[in-house]
């Protein structure tokens, strides 16, 4: 990020734009011409991906379990969509029968189905993952688009684009890519695309206007908005490391290191809320122990060790704490670290709470 | 922005987005509480300014003489307002008796006045700087917030937002301040956040909605997405450097060079097509001289010097130059380099030209 800037139309530039189209569609596992860095955080994704496919009075079908469901939700109707929704508990994630039987009953109309059908693939608040071919048939069948956040999924566990048929999908560039926050990588297919080309209306984002960004991505290279450059060195490198270490042996590597951590908490006596089966492998949910001030425990991590953990949001505030393995930081000598340290946190607390029961119990005797 | 990753809310991190506020209120010579960096780059600043204050079915008064303008009004039309401007001449200015007239008759009731007036201070397709002062009285006998595009004139020339009444401006980094491209300043006065928070219909961007941007820059610090901290960081350190140097020692010293390169553009014979008294210091528009291959004399300057100069946009495409003499890249030096490179080039061709027409007529005797 530290290389001096080239600008944006730049020949040399513009074959660095080339390099990152071509990394990110093998780390999407797409064919996708349409397969570009948006010039914004993550959740400019989800805004670029809903207000590009929804115009006012679509429908839009959305899975909820936890804050970023919650949020895609939001920002669909503010696209103007009508918005229905499956919820499920949040951990849990949401089966495709239940979600066809939600699906039915929500559109028995068949003039009247959903332009999309939206999902998180890793849900970052609960530590759910998601599986997703079932859905993607349930979006096919019913004539709809298959949308998935795979904001912190990407490159820490199989994102299939193209086998498991989603047609669009966003990430960001500071989970699994172990990138500075600041960019969203976003794919389109081909179906998409359509979609966005028959719109009635014109994008109501300017900015995120996917067909206007594709004519500064693409061939045409006409100027749209000046792009973050050393935002585009850092994804650049950040997706040479990612394929240097290879996709399969990032995802093993991650799948690796969460059992070990499961493992380790599991042999402190700590329980994960996910079901075993849909744990995501780069963000571990941990149940906070009854009778522990959860807030305090992160304070002294954060403090003594410069670790941070996530707190618990939403319905899960103060009943979880959320452990990140993600990208570079998912290492033995971390899993480890967070270990004592969480170990370290607890006991000198039930230390605490022991002598000054004994003391209580002294004084009264 | 090497320096290491905080997390978005780590109190460290907090620390820097207070200062960040503060440098930038200094900036935007304000008081405004609301003064912060959008995370993204200057057109999403824009769209920000105009989403936020614009609802569907409102009226908004545009001032149109170059690329910037034209695209206020088209990113307004997406937000849904109903959109009228005053056009004139690019290269020219738009005067606020003329603006008066216009507005009159496009308003003539005064139950339905615009919601805003809008204009670029430094128009970077012409080069002509717009006076603000007049349009700003206008704006506010009528009721209207006044919005201003400082893009490329923050930190390169006075912009006094509250001096000057703008209730809300925004800019880029990559301009006057110095910065890498990604980050849009924007602020908004007590007025404006009026208006937002009157508003009938929720923002139609999330990403880009001021009242939640407003929750983790101000006190509550609630999280809506991950700030791109090494853009943070880069930005922070532009400021100090701004303010090391002195705003008004800023302006003085673009002012200064832009007048020495006018100078030697005269000495060569060149002319800048905008009127004297409203050329911009950091953006200078040049002629190009009659017969003159543009495209190749911009090719020659990047190749041989690495100097990028702009080409005309829109009318002015083929018709002129333009030289950016921008915070950091305004020195006596650049100057020089630039005029000596230009009359190179332009000579070399005139030579090449007189060589051939003198070969020509002694074919023909």
């Amino acid at each position: 990020m530290s290389a001096p800037l080239l600008g944006h139309l730049d020949p040399e530039f513009l074959e660095l734009m080339e390099e990152v189209k071509v990394l990110l569609r093998a780390t999407f596992r797409t064919e996708n011409r349409l397969t570009l860095p948006l010039s914004a955080t993550g959740s400019a994704g989800m805004e670029a991906v809903l207000v590009n496919l929804l115009e006012p009075g679509d429908a839009a079908f959305l899975c909820v379990n936890g804050v970023f469901g919650t949020r895609m939700a939001e920002v669909a109707r503010r696209a103007g969509a009508e918005v229905k929704t499956i919820e499920v508990p949040w951990g849990e994630v949401v089966d495709p029968e239940r979600a066809r039987s939600a699906l039915e009953s929500a559109y028995p109309d068949p003039a009247r189905q959903p332009r999309i059908l939206g999902v998180v693939h890793a849900e970052t608040s609960t530590g759910a993952r998601q599986p997703l071919e079932g859905l993607s048939a349930l979006a096919h069948e019913r004539g709809a688009l298959f949308v998935v956040d795979a904001v912190t999924s990407l490159a820490g566990c199989p994102v299939e684009v193209d086998a498991w048929g989603i047609d669009a999908c966003y990430s960001g560039t500071q989970k699994c890519l172990s990138c500075p926050p600041g960019l969203a990588p976003v794919t389109f297919s081909e179906a998409a695309i359509k979609r966005v080309r028959s719109r009635e209306h014109p994008v109501q984002s300017w900015y995120l206007d996917v067909g206007l960004l594709d004519e500064y991505w693409g061939a045409s290279r006409v100027y749209h908005h000046t792009a973050p450059i050393s935002m585009i060195y850092a994804l650049h490198e950040a997706l040479r490391i990612v394929h240097e270490e290879g996709l399969e042996a990032r995802w093993a590597r991650h799948r690796l290191h969460h059992l070990a951590l499961a493992a380790g908490l599991e042999g402190m006596g700590l329980t994960m809320p996910v079901a075993q089966e849909h744990r995501l492998p780069m963000l571990n949910s941990v149940a906070v122990p009854d009778g522990t001030d959860e807030a305090s425990v992160r304070g002294t991590l954060l403090l003594r060790h410069g670790i941070e953990i996530g707190a618990g949001l939403g319905p899960l505030k103060g009943k979880i704490w959320r452990i990140g393995l993600m990208g570079e930081s998912s290492t033995p000598a971390n899993i480890l670290l967070v270990l004592m340290a969480l170990g370290e946190a607890l006991a000198s607390r039930r230390v605490g709470a022991a002598l000054a029961a004994a003391e209580r119990e002294l004084a009264a005797a």
